[in-house]
């Protein structure tokens, strides 16, 4: 059964994932000639780079997410759906998704990644990942029930895998995880936890390659794991993670740490689209496109964002899975749709890097701009404010920045609180119609 | 298995449940000579007055409900435990909880009640309470989600299922609820839903009695009525629902409302207590205390707030099931406590009303005070600012204010987010340790 739009003879452009890609190209095309479709599972969009935070109790959910709808509120033009994609079908110009068949025509795929297990059932089913607000709201849950379990344990060792915690992945997020944990470590407990002695938690960063934050600088990598170091963080670098029985986490080189909580920042990796030729995907299942964002062979199809794999000059292994690229190829391929609906040429896509940044806690941050590299206070900063200013919604902004004023006051997360989700909530899901 | 606690010689008040009861008697006894053994299966405590608020998508759950432990921080004689209560043992004075058994010189019982659907299963089953705070966050869901539903349906009929919904219980809960949804309907819907047509949206408010607000006065109740049918709330009084498939909502003259949305406010009662005797429980399961809140021929087991019956000259029907009993309760067994531990007697407990009130929209209020009643602007804003400091904590409070603030200027809700938990939340529950 088809999907209920309105057929207003615009040319339809349906976009797939309200991330950052997804989301800038459909606010460059409200108001356009273009009749824009957004399709999402969720009904709001996440700001990722903060997950952390949430996981570790210091925002709430509601500050990094914003709905779809408010934002769309007076774009006649743009119309939101809240499904799920099932099946491309380029043939038809169709896709099919959980509320029905939409057509399309432009499609837009910018579904971004999730968590890479790498293939490992057991690690995927027993370590904790944070790619989306829920699953940083179970982070802190867990967390934070496991504290409260450690305080009945009269017995030592029993005691040390409720407080004890493994993170795998040495990239932003493994990081920012650890750094934050740290810090609960040292400001919270004591205070909330007086019954537990702070000096028997553990934080371990795990990360397979020879240095911290690939993706940055030699120097950005190196301060970062002197501030972890700094915080006793403790950092093993060269070091795999093979297996994770939900008891102790096993390396490749035999050793164990015995834990009850992994959490899995080792890599991401793309949900393969039905309907799509295999041809065009490339390694973490990511999409090819060629300059414009088109899938090859596809004139209509399009991929933008962390799901796009499209090699230039001075990236032949494709662009970083970042923000920036995705914000950059939407804001393109909006121009290029513009254009094309007027009979002008597409114009080939360039990526212009602005830098990247990772916090590690408290005055500690590091940054690589294009010109200048630098650490510690002021990089944390202007980390702080890039990411305050790139927050959707004044209101947001505000709660935020109170947050983390009152934060850095009082060396305290306010939010630990254990809000397990009513039995019911299982069946609070968007389904079509069933009288339809 | 016993719960693993330190033995400081101190007499030790075991309180379960950190209601508003349970948690003023906790903050009178801190810093005092007893040992305070504070059990609740929440590690927050939840401010009820507020749970339509955070269903109707006006605040955020954390801003109304406020972390226990927090509030103990520095207090070295009060020690929390996040589990339940399985039974009571009198004779061994020992309580058995899903952590273990504790040792008691004096059990407080202030687990407050629950939603009372009077023994109809299917209502139970069916219908949203909204008891507690994830019910609240639940019914949110439901809410926004059957709205994205409706969108995709064409058929006018199908659609109304999802877009009406029915309100029992004419109590405060249910006039709020009413009037929060009413304006959803009048400021949100046509800025968020375009596609849905406002007027197409019915609210139902079912009431069994002759009146609105029964605890309150007269005046009170019809002032309630007279601002909800301003807004359009569809009041049907002297009417019983009996039934609730999941369809349509049937009354007791046989008439009926097709809905998917029942939201369950028409009764309270508490849940029995294991090993204590049948005599000591009245109507509603509440527990017959006498005039110092001990239950009769239990010398030292007490029960307040909202699962305490105790009858006293002006109240031969027992004290209403209010906050403020509660904390009167409270703050008069902790004096009590502390007298009887100095071999002083104890004094009987004297209600003192202070008045009730109940708002049902913007302005829009109701104050029954002692000596004045009043409605609308003033009595609205009277309800802002008694319910704005009784909260806890200096940051809810700032977020309440801005967050009413600014929904007052922008005539909005801000937090329409259907945040689904991770699926793996289920699993998320404080349980004692395993290795034990």
């Amino acid at each position: 059964m088809k999907i209920n739009l309105p057929e207003t003879g615009q040319e339809r452009v349906v976009i797939v994932g309200g991330g950052f890609a997804g989301l800038t190209l459909a606010r460059k095309l409200a108001k356009s000639n273009f009749q824009v479709v957004m399709i999402d599972k969720n009904n709001y969009h996440q700001f990722q780079p903060l997950f952390y935070q949430v996981a570790m109790a210091g925002l709430e959910p509601s500050s990094i997410v914003f709905p779809l709808r408010k934002l769309f509120q007076k774009k006649k033009n743009v119309f939101i759906r809240i499904c799920e994609l099932e099946r491309v079908n380029p043939e038809a110009k169709q896709i099919e998704t959980s509320f029905g068949v939409v057509n399309y025509d432009y499609l837009v795929l910018a579904m971004g990644v999730d968590t890479n297990f790498f293939g490992n059932e057991e690690l995927a089913e027993k370590t904790l990942p944070m790619k989306s607000v829920s699953e940083a709201l179970y982070l802190r849950n867990r967390i934070l029930t496991d504290y409260e379990i450690a305080l009945t344990i009269p017995d030592y060792e029993a005691r040390q895998s409720y407080i004890d915690i493994v993170i795998v992945g040495g990239g932003p997020t493994g990081v920012e995880v650890a750094g934050a944990l740290a810090e609960m470590k040292h400001y919270v407990i004591p205070k909330d936890y007086l019954e537990l002695n702070q000096r028997e938690i553990d934080i371990y960063l795990i990360q397979g390659g020879s240095r911290l934050l690939p993706g940055m600088s030699e120097s950005a990598g190196a301060n970062a794991l002197k501030f972890l170091e700094k915080l006793n963080v403790k950092v093993k670098l060269n070091t795999r993670v093979v297996a994770f029985d939900g008891e102790k986490v096993t390396m490749k080189d035999g050793s164990s740490i015995p834990t009850k909580k992994v959490i899995w920042a080792a890599g991401i990796k793309a949900n393969p689209v039905a309907g799509l030729s295999e041809e065009c995907r490339v390694w973490g299942n990511r999409l090819k496109v060629n300059r414009y964002n088109q899938i090859d062979g596809l004139e209509q199809v399009f991929a933008i964002g962390d799901i796009a794999y499209m090699e230039e000059e001075s990236f032949p292994q494709g662009h970083p899975q970042v923000a920036q690229v995705a914000m950059q190829q939407a804001k393109h391929l909006a121009k290029n749709l513009k254009n094309r609906s007027i009979g002008r040429p597409m114009k080939p896509f360039h990526y212009k890097d602005l830098g990247s940044m990772a916090t590690i806690g408290r005055n500690k941050a590091v940054c690589d701009l294009p010109r200048i590299k630098f650490k510690g206070f002021p990089a944390w900063l202007v980390w702080l404010f890039v990411h305050l200013f790139q927050i959707l919604g004044v209101k947001n902004r505000l709660f935020i920045f109170i947050n983390w004023l009152w934060n850095y006051i009082t060396y305290d997360q306010y939010l630990r609180l254990i809000i397990r989700p009513d039995e019911r909530h299982r069946s609070a899901e968007v389904k079509p119609s069933t009288t339809e």
